[in-house]
């Protein structure tokens, strides 16, 4: 199958493509519009979001499984107390009432992203508003890297797990959105519910070994990563073996060796999240096909200093 | 006189105000309306811009006197070549041939601003173009730190000096938005002529002793700037006899015992242009009226921190 999601993925000579992660978090609250919309007026084309989906089937992009005390603040304004509300086991109505717009920073979370602007009044968006907002002619030449957030304590459940790829399918159909979207998950069996469900999808195959790790303050993919045991040079053929099109590896992981391996199997590299200089110059110097970064703005700046760029056009 | 504009950049119980410098440096190109967007979607309610005029008296945001090559790409996309035109010398349409999207990273002013995102077509804005954004109904609570540069060449020049004054007042007015305008100046000539044209807003002087700087890679305030052989200890003074309202000393200079005198003469201070964290977090203890940063995300997080705020509403 010829997915035309694969160029606009894809490195070329002379670019090295720029994935914006979570919109950009380094400087906006994480998967929200706003910071999505930052990111497409400063030339980012390529967008990473989550999506998981509230108790009515209402497909939300946000990244962890219930809100977060160091993210989501009450309808007072008040960093959550108690206990944190599941996702899945509120309406899409009642996670109106919270607020996304910004990091409290006594958390370990908070400290992580120490430029990131505070807004109030952000909501968490359903996938629909951030798929209208790229049916915009403007925004014709964007493509969505949409991670599906498996949830760990529904691994047994089929149907609920089928349930959330056809929503997010379905929602992603009804916008046309199909040719510009990439589906993504650390859970490979949901990637081939997604394969089967979706064929016109590419499936990207997210890895991270087990002995590296950046996930303070956030859900880890622990749960449902399928790779323990593997070293790296094993993960190409088997997301290849899997039928996976794109392979995104931890970037303290991947090795020259095993891009080369990628390369030859034929998929689409993405290295993930990449925020120091000195990692985005060592990632620019492996020549990955792309780049998931909190800090877009620093890439671009790392990607010109050598000649390089972060689109075709 | 009563000018409204002090309270919206005076500090207040739990508030230390926030102001942008040239929108949001450290995150979009500097006096461009798209960084000036940005900080508005982030809250930030106080912009400082700079100004000058071109030949044909159109008053533009532009904070150095020549078109700089580290940061000013020609009609054909290439850092400029040889002689960097100068601004006066050019009208308002052969300044739209220009893009400012954008810092090199080659540059000593590019490394300065190593997080800029880097865009293409963007324009020199006109003030005129800043001020119809902001009387926008959303836009009612915002104040400008607006900061008129001083020609070296033209120091002698009284007709042309009061000209250009007159041309950002004449701005200003016509916008209808001198309750909401504070005139700013290294030049104190400069700033007796603002008093005296515009009385109805007040005069921001601004201070740098000659023993420390910042200003690698763009024009420097020493050329008209009168303070040398001051103490830090004498400005406040001086700018109250001088009839000022605001006093700015770079973040450097300031002093505990200076900031009290500053606070018995009644006078708004603010500090420019604080960026490191560290410096930050000691002009936040120092209690400064105001402090105008690049990082603005970065200056919210550090007062949310103390439990203060950049805004009183």
């Amino acid at each position: 199958m010829v997915f035309p999601q694969i160029p606009a993925f894809a490195g070329a000579p002379g670019v090295i493509r720029l994935v914006g992660h979570r919109g950009a978090r380094g400087v906006l609250p994480e998967n929200t519009l706003e910071g999505f919309e930052f990111a497409l007026k400063t030339g980012v084309d390529l967008l990473e979001l989550d999506v998981t989906a509230t108790r009515d089937g209402v497909v939300v992009i946000t990244h962890n499984h219930h809100l977060t005390r160091s993210m989501v603040r009450d309808a007072n304004g008040n960093w959550l107390q108690g206990a944190e509300p599941k996702v899945s086991a509120l309406s899409y109505a009642e996670l109106l009432r919270y607020d996304v717009g910004g990091l409290d920073g006594a958390s370990a979370y908070g400290r992580r992203f120490p430029d990131q602007a505070f807004l109030t009044g952000l909501r968490i968006p359903r996938l629909a508003d951030l798929l209208a907002l790229l049916q915009q002619p403007q925004h014709r030449g964007v493509h969505l890297l949409l991670e599906i957030k498996s949830d760990p304590d529904l691994l047994a459940d089929t149907a609920a797990r089928q349930a959330l790829v056809e929503a997010v399918v379905s929602d992603v159909r009804a916008a046309r959105m199909q040719p510009r979207t990439v589906l993504h998950s650390f859970d490979w069996d949901l990637l081939a519910d997604c394969q089967r469900i979706a064929p016109e999808m590419p499936a990207s195959y997210l890895t991270q070994l087990p002995e590296n790790t950046d996930d303070a303050g956030e859900d880890s993919s622990k749960a449902v990563n399928p790779v323990a045991g593997c070293t790296v040079l094993d993960l190409p053929d088997r997301v290849a073996a899997a039928r996976g099109r794109f392979w995104c590896p931890y970037y303290l992981d991947i090795t020259p060796q095993s891009l080369a391996r990628a390369r030859e199997l034929g998929l689409v590299t993405i290295v993930w999240t990449v925020n120091a200089p000195e990692d985005i110059e060592r990632m620019i110097d492996l020549g990955v096909d792309a780049i998931c970064s909190d800090y877009p703005g620093r890439v671009q700046r790392l990607l010109l200093t050598r000649g390089l760029h972060w689109r075709s056009d």
